[in-house]
């Protein structure tokens, strides 16, 4: 039904991509990150409320302040770019949906990511200080904090994963 | 970075995939659906556990009593499958990381059915009725519904939409 060439090109990229924890020191482009959000932002949202919104962390100083609020500091500390993830609750109608809705841009952004030959990883273990992210990027209370995606240009591509088998995650069939 | 014509597919189906609400009479194998369910499977969670489950719907009676339990009911009536899609409490470790999780599996769920050559809308006002889908499935209170995606051979693929310019939606950048 699709297209020759393009059949399974968007699901090999969902397959292959992997959660990058290293980075090289290099540095990667705005254009890039913006491409990146763009396609983030190309979601669905009920009522395409469009909830979700992001901050850019490019400064080492900032990235290293950041990195103490995780356990995973030394992801943060060596990521090129820091993106955290949040959800505007003026923005937002249904937390339930709204936070599926903010899930669906973050796949959509590491997708896009792997896609421009980055890597990345969705951190959430940072979400027990968000408020502290919150202070020290002097942000309102309305920003929700979802997670912080690192991303950099990856060190290595060895990492592997794993996932149940399909017929696993089927609860009903009729 | 990318290689040489892989770069900016994925964002192209990330940009063009649209919310498709009519459907061919048309069936769908369900080797397809197994395709775009193991996509929907290598999402992201946190520490990896898996927590989305889906229920697979062919049966038209069946489809015309989910109908019944949402506005929408002329997308669901003709839609070749409905696929609701839960969150299993008993996987679940963090809600909020967790919805975020479904999010992105079900965003893997309809970019893999686009590259499909499907069409598919993401359904989130029938969880006004949720306790009523899990009694009609017989399915246990440890599933949460989260959406029900409706899936088949889209009748046209002349739906337009938009969003925010990416701009708007960085809060912050230093």
């Amino acid at each position: 039904m699709a297209s020759e060439g393009t059949q399974s090109r968007v699901i090999q990229a969902i397959v292959e991509r992997r959660s990058i924890r290293h980075f090289l020191e290099a540095s990667v482009d705005r254009s890039i990150l913006i491409q990146a959000l763009t396609a983030a932002s190309w979601a669905p949202s009920g009522l395409n409320n469009q909830p979700w919104r992001f901050a850019l962390v490019w400064e080492q100083d900032l990235k290293d302040q950041l990195a103490g609020l995780t356990r995973y500091s030394a992801v943060l500390k060596n990521a090129a770019v820091l993106v955290p993830v949040f959800l505007d609750r003026e923005s937002s109608y249904d937390h339930l949906k709204d936070c599926q809705a903010v899930g669906a841009a973050t796949q959509n952004l590491l997708l896009a990511l792997h896609d421009l030959g980055l890597g990345a990883v969705w951190i959430g273990e940072i979400l027990k200080n968000a408020d502290k992210v919150l202070k020290l990027l002097q942000l309102p209370d309305r920003l929700q904090l979802m997670s912080v995606v690192a991303a950099g240009i990856p060190a290595h591509r060895n990492q592997t994963s794993h996932r149940r088998p399909v017929e696993e995650l089927i609860v009903f069939e009729k």
